[in-house]
């Protein structure tokens, strides 16, 4: 395999399990308030409008705004689904949610082994603050935020994956994208850089995640602490 | 003050001493190759070449395109001043020794206690790649790499200020520009950002970079450690 320099990352599903952070959040949020109901089933419907909403900028429907902008409408089409009316701090806190999600149990190990041989950035859908917000969370050690915001405009179009690998001045080939979802990770090998699986089986509910890639990928590992393994790290 | 959430850093003359770690990579290179110079005077025309560069982006003379490149171009012209020639290897090389730049030694641990009650980003004309390399090299704990490449523009055009306060999600008046020259934080200020002025005395030479702000800031600091102190870090 040609020299890797620069792994970048996948993040919902890859790094944090947004399905039960987001179940967790609402419910610490709404059942205060008096709510009751299906915490997951609440985080599916929100998560469901997620690719819908990336698609109206992806088309130029909609100008590039931050993907927080995108959970803000995506959470009032939600709230108004499941009955729910808040008042403005609290949907502005709900919206946050997204900021809070916990890291699968072996990223924050995994990413520091993989540190030492490579430069690491997100690249994620998720804006620069939500990212930042993750780091601190989990500890994430990053070397720059890259991504959806810096290139404005939304996975999977090429010039997310593109401008972070030019970001470190590298060829796409030095480069790995790192994700637990085959359509994410062909859109990066079409453009040239290498891919990395990530198995995460649970992702969407136990056992609804991706278990093996649908495409073609350089590596598949079972979690980043493989993934290290895999790469010497 | 109102609430300052995030401070944002000039970096060469502000973090790290450009001129003496030019003029050192300069000898380590040239020196074997039977090159005998003024190495500071070496840095400091390098230097010089600086501003003038990056006004053809601002007035849009010439395209956006990353310091590295800028720098390369300017390298070109010292180079020839000198009467030095140097094959590709060597003057890419040369060209790099902007990445491996010191800190002045107050700055990680100022960076440190800072970083427990603030965001922090550099905000300065250095591509991502170089404050990638520069943070690295000295340890900087940054949670995001902004300024003129995520902005696409040089300091002190307001854009690249007010992008880096609008990452983190901060009016300009929630965030702080920390800086060792007037004239960066005159340009912060005036798009209504808080601005720290931090004592460089040695900057460009012995006692001869800014003493004092030639413009009204919000704080005065002799190093990081002292701004960290003044704000509570």
């Amino acid at each position: 395999m040609k020299k890797i320099n620069a792994l970048i990352f996948d993040v919902f599903g890859t790094l944090v399990d947004w399905r039960t952070s987001v179940a967790r959040e609402a419910e610490l949020i709404l059942r205060p308030q008096g709510f009751q109901l299906d915490w997951l089933a609440f985080a599916d419907a929100w998560r469901d409008e997620y690719q819908p909403a990336m698609e109206k900028v992806r088309t130029g429907n909609i100008a590039f705004c931050k993907l927080d902008a995108l959970h803000l409408r995506n959470l009032d089409i939600v709230l108004e689904r499941f009955g729910i009316t808040l008042d403005e701090t609290l949907r502005q806190k709900l919206n946050l949610a997204w900021h809070r999600l916990e890291a699968w149990p072996d990223v924050t190990a995994g990413l520091n082994r993989l540190r030492t041989r490579f430069r690491l950035a997100p690249c994620s859908n998720g804006n620069i603050s939500l990212m930042v917000d993750l780091a601190r969370k989990n500890n994430f050690p990053w070397d720059a935020i890259l991504g959806a915001e810096f290139a404005r405009d939304y996975k999977p179009k090429p010039v997310v994956y593109l401008s972070a690998a030019e970001a470190f001045d590298l060829e796409p080939s030095q480069t790995m994208m790192v994700a637990a979802h085959s359509s994410d990770l062909a859109a990066a090998a079409s453009v040239g850089l290498k891919t990395a699986f990530i198995r995460r089986p649970d992702e969407f509910g136990p056992g609804k995640g991706e278990i093996d890639p649908e495409c073609t990928v350089d590596l598949v590992a079972n979690d980043l602490l493989d993934l290290a393994r895999q790469l010497n790290a």
